[in-house]
């Protein structure tokens, strides 16, 4: 999911306002889709490079211009001619990864933000709203907004009858909401490891948690910044967001909130991890130093004793000579004596619960 | 107690304001209790779907309307309907569960909190305050709110000569009062695992510390966001909350600091029972060490100087081949020997303090 | 000194404002002492229960009446009776511990400290202001307030010819002074520690080290608030208190500032020791290892030697077969060959600096 | 990269506005660059000292000053005079390395950045902006200005249509551009070490993990006092910044906080570098513990076996006596228990998962 | 230099405004030098306790009372009477240490800072400032201040011309200054232990970390207090302060930022010392199994083949029993399997990168 994705910035010293795809970018076309749509109807269409100039809002309505693929600078700029977008906001919506962010350009708006879908790679959607105007740029086909269209060209629900800056907000929302699933996914991802890591603290398992931890980071910078950006927007007056729409974002406020604590819950759960990887690895040690030590000191013993007998001092030369080693019962004896020896050490382990 | 519990979320794209019923909440039928009061009287009765409509404050009165389950949306919505809640803040009251919180909605004002009463699954309360009405949903039967009812139905206190403000400070308390023996049982865990902790350094002692660790986990995203919601409800000005409520909810935002100290001390005891554990588990393994480096350091000397009286080196080739083996106290004089080195290597380690 | 001390919470849902002598309060008889002081002259008596109605300030004077003992709720009522004290501020006064705070009720004011004076337990000091009048309350007889009845009642300084607010500057003072001496004591035992923690890690000193840990958490959970507090009253514009005496707040305020610059000061010190600790378990085990790796490094290889010469192989049968047992030096040769052996780990032990 | 620098400080005491050429600066000598443009034409030149007093910016034009070398107070104070730079900008300016900051002196702004373009070592960047001037102070030849020079030389994009504030913002705009490449190193290096850490924990790995923190931290310290002057650029109101300068500028804030987002990841990865190097080593530990509990485990008690029949107990003096020795089949029979005793450890040690 | 010094309290209860000589101040006698100077003349003069009543500033003038020594509470006391300052303020003056903070006293003011110049022990620097006079007090003879006293003097750059305010930013400014030098010596040590914690991690490197770390702290505990107090300076209007000197003040300011940027790194430097001192000692460890685990396996193997054929088997007893001890080649043939099994051994730990 979180494939890895640097900031992939302009050579240093580019003109700022330029406009240039990514390699990334490079091989996905430029997919414009319109939606003209008021009260009571609504039109969908393709829309073809030539066609931007003449593209409006239907009169009392609300046009959603939708381009998926940032590949082609032309298109996008032909875009932003069109609709008034400044030059830097322009170069955010193709200069991916971006932090999300909302901007105001004096009478216009632009909203950014990363939708972390599972198990598609991260993606930048970046929203231009302006007068009964959204633009949102993609970078690639496949997105959440198929139940916002449904309920564009079905009519369903209050969608069609709000003015611009609901259509963001239910743009927005999807793509927050987007981001539930992928977080219960890592939430079961971190309960698997709670199991595994004092199972087998292995180096594998230690690298499954470091990447559910890169994952987390990476949803954490997704989604950190769209909060203070959706706070932004609620607190800041501006004609485009109306007071009846604030009551909505402000729902949307409260999930990326709600995603946080997620965020920061599995993330602590994460580092508990970390520490329990290592205490199961030093428990193991000690398991292993364990045994050692149990084997060797009940041999050691008993082989010091067995090299007593084999001692080759000679017994004709004296009598004080290892005599036991004629004696009658002297091997079983000393039998009996190895077994008591390594039954004293066997106890005193017993209990001190070595075994 | 703290029974894992996701957000259990709306799949995304779900239009806003959409009420369903939670797989958890399916079971627990909807039973809907009216409390009728002023500072005379008292009736309290059981409401059918069907009476919704025709619930009123009594004149100069109080309405508490008490909901316990939440597996109807119809009911939910039929008492959203009554009493003007806001779609957005119906959806919170059954998309159990929220982050604890206080949102207006013009004269209107949702107040979420959880509740956790040990040994109870965490619960979510939700209360609904407008002009002389306060309706309380929660998720199942069992709450916290008896003494409440005790007071409203005998007009103990001066809870039936106050507003509705003063009601739903009560049952705010009555939420936040049960916090308190939960947060007792979990430092009586915690000073538990300190004694267990150095005594028996086992995985399970880890498992149990980790257990506490959640479950303070748990407590915290409950009662840390209360604070700021209660601290909210304090400073803001509203005209649904009068002046003389603010000192009784000042007592209550108290009561949020109280806990939230009363966390962040278990939870920095818990974090230190982490590194006990790992310091003692340090220490055992020491210990194992110190087992076996006596017991092999005294014996391997030994052994090998029985090695060397094993040899066969033919002592009639040459007066030089271990004559040793011919004297006459060669046995005693080694087995001294050998006494000595053990009774040294004993008197090092005794100095050492290694035994 | 830190006695555990948990929260003593009414049982859930106990109605607000409810006094109850907690368990500990118990045996201790409340005392209640009147000073009645203006400039000119100071009278002190004890005051029986029955008096209570009947005290007043002096005119022109100052009333402070210091209340020792909080078994008693009826005795704690009829003064807060007699001198308007909020319900809620008197349930706070017995319901100990609280947290230190200041808390203004209209034309009162409520200030809760907790005193620490090594080597007592926790006490909750809580102080009543009202124009002309102080009321303390203490737990159990026995404080750090006699340098100020000394003051009242010889004239020194400036006390008598000031209001009550110079009084309950002068309690709070004394409280907080009583800190110094306390966390001396704690700063000398964690530089204890600190010549222990690498003469004799074991677990005695990691406990000890935890003892003074949560000695320094509760000094800081008793200064911390009490420094939030002071700066509430010198922030806040209040009849009660003038601008003359915040003078002394400020220095009172500053004082807490340095409690806490000490309290972590030494809390990063013990964290520090903890550190230490482990590293000194380390430092030991390596030790250990060191020892056993010398030991069996010089006389594994010896002790196969020997083995070698102890091998029974039939001289007699082959001339290949173990001729050197039959040499006329074979025996020293093999003593110097040993000698050579374990002369060189000597040495390559010596190098590594391992002995 | 980042070569070691501390903070070249005057010997305490010195004069406030004492300019002295710094060690470091002695070598560099100074160069000055003056660049006269507007609109239509632009002028450049090298200027000698003798010139400096005459230096003005072209009428409705702008002068930018580039000033590379600080060995020489001399001509740093003649330009100071010309443009009436405050005594302590001066100090800053040669005083290097100062952090990063924003300065008001009256009418007049200095602001001063730190430039980290890989591989070059660190270097200061001090600009000075007046009415229609910009002075620009760098340590050494080579920066990262060339683009913003060829635009002006050239008249590309707007910065000659411009007033001096864009010329300010083009070239803070350059240094910070020259970070992202350096970034994108670093993270290289880190995800290079996740590779090594596991495969190869040995003290090199550490060693450079530790070169690369300290790296990290070099950006930071010059990227975190960046992003907040320029934060304060956009937010005082100064005749000197237009609002139409701001929106550049904002954008340029932008990437200082993309560049802190992209330093901490990193922080963070390394972080957990450390950890799983200290994990690494463990398993490693762990590994050569097997070995050794395998081998002596198995061993051992093998040994020991042997040891017993190699006692000289005489089977002649006794029946008792080891009869094992003269069976027939005792030798292969002793080799076969020898075998299963093995066998039987290998298999304890395979269920337990060590080899 | 950071020698231990805690808050020299008074006794708990001691009346406010009390002076009292501290034991570690006992032995400095008091002297008093006082500077009158105006922009034309300076007239140095040491001052006896009976001269203080008539101290004045020169008209037009500033007056400079240096003290250096606390041991005579008269001396202080009269001081104190001749200009007004406040006997909280003289307290805080003697009771060292003091916390660096700006307090103002009506229209007074007191600054206190601490000195650290390396290798002197810490000292307080108390300023009072009042209309045309700074009064400085200091602990012991010897200071920062020479080069000021020079300029005031000789009239070197304008501090003659300029009022009591600049006098003040002077001496702060230089006791400022002495830290630098001092943190230089602490960034040395730091790095000198960077290349000895590798090299031999031994308790004294630990001990010798911990000394820096708690130099650091007291450094800390020092600069972070006085960059509060003056940015407090900064900020408050106060007609003592003139705008004029707030420029400069701004520059001191800037140093403490510059300081705490220092301390911080050379902190952080520090903590990664400790992983780093954790992790040779586990490397060093892991080194000394590994030597152990080498020899072990390689003869423990060899001594139990050794072993095999020292066992007293009966060959005549059968032919089934040791043949090989017999054979012609069977010695040879034994120590080439012995040299083969060694040969193995090493090859294996070869491969493992052990030897």
């Amino acid at each position: 999911m979180a494939r890895k994705r640097r900031k992939r910035y302009h050579p240093p010293g580019t003109q700022p306002g330029t406009l240039a795809a990514h390699d990334e970018a490079g091989d996905v076309p430029v997919r414009i889709t319109a939606f003209l749509y008021d009260a009571n109807r609504c039109e969908e269409r393709t829309v073809s490079l030539s066609e931007i100039p003449s593209l409006s809002p239907p009169e009392g309505g609300v046009l959603w211009v939708d381009v998926s693929g940032l590949s082609e600078p032309a298109a996008i700029q032909a875009i932003g001619d069109r609709f008034g977008i400044h030059p830097l906001a322009l170069e955010d919506v193709m200069n991916i990864p971006q932090r999300p962010k909302v901007e105001w350009y004096g009478d216009r708006m632009l909203v950014i933000l990363q939708e972390i879908r599972y198990p598609e790679p991260v993606e930048q959607m970046s929203f231009f709203l302006a007068d009964r105007v959204v633009v949102s740029f993609q970078e690639r086909p496949g997105d959440a907004f198929e139940p916002v269209r449904e309920r564009v060209r079905k009519g369903k629900g209050r969608i069609r009858a709000e003015a611009a800056d609901f259509l963001l907000y239910s743009l927005c929302d999807a793509v927050l909401d987007a981001f539930f699933p992928t977080l219960e996914k890592l939430g079961d991802a971190v309960e698997e490891m709670e199991e595994r890591v004092l199972l087998s603290p292995v180096p594998e398992t230690f690298l499954a948690i470091r990447r559910i931890k890169r994952e987390l980071l990476a949803v954490r910078h997704a989604v950190w910044p769209a909060r203070d950006a959706l706070n932004q927007l609620l607190i800041e007056e501006h004609a485009l967001i109306r007071p009846g729409t604030k009551v909505f974002l402000r729902d949307c406020y409260d999930h990326t909130i709600q995603l946080m604590d997620m965020v920061e819950t599995f993330r602590e759960m994460a580092s508990g991890l970390v520490d329990e990887y290592m205490s199961a690895v030093s428990n193991r040690m000690n398991e292993t130093m364990k045994v050692l030590t149990v084997m060797a000191t009940i041999f050691i013993p008993l082989t010091f004793i067995a090299g007593i007998y084999g001692m080759n001092f000679d017994t004709k030369a004296s009598p004080y000579n290892m005599p036991e080693l004629a004696w009658a019962y002297g091997y079983p004896a000393l039998l009996l004596l190895m077994a008591v020896v390594a039954g004293g050490m066997l106890y005193y382990f017993r209990r001190k619960r070595w075994i």
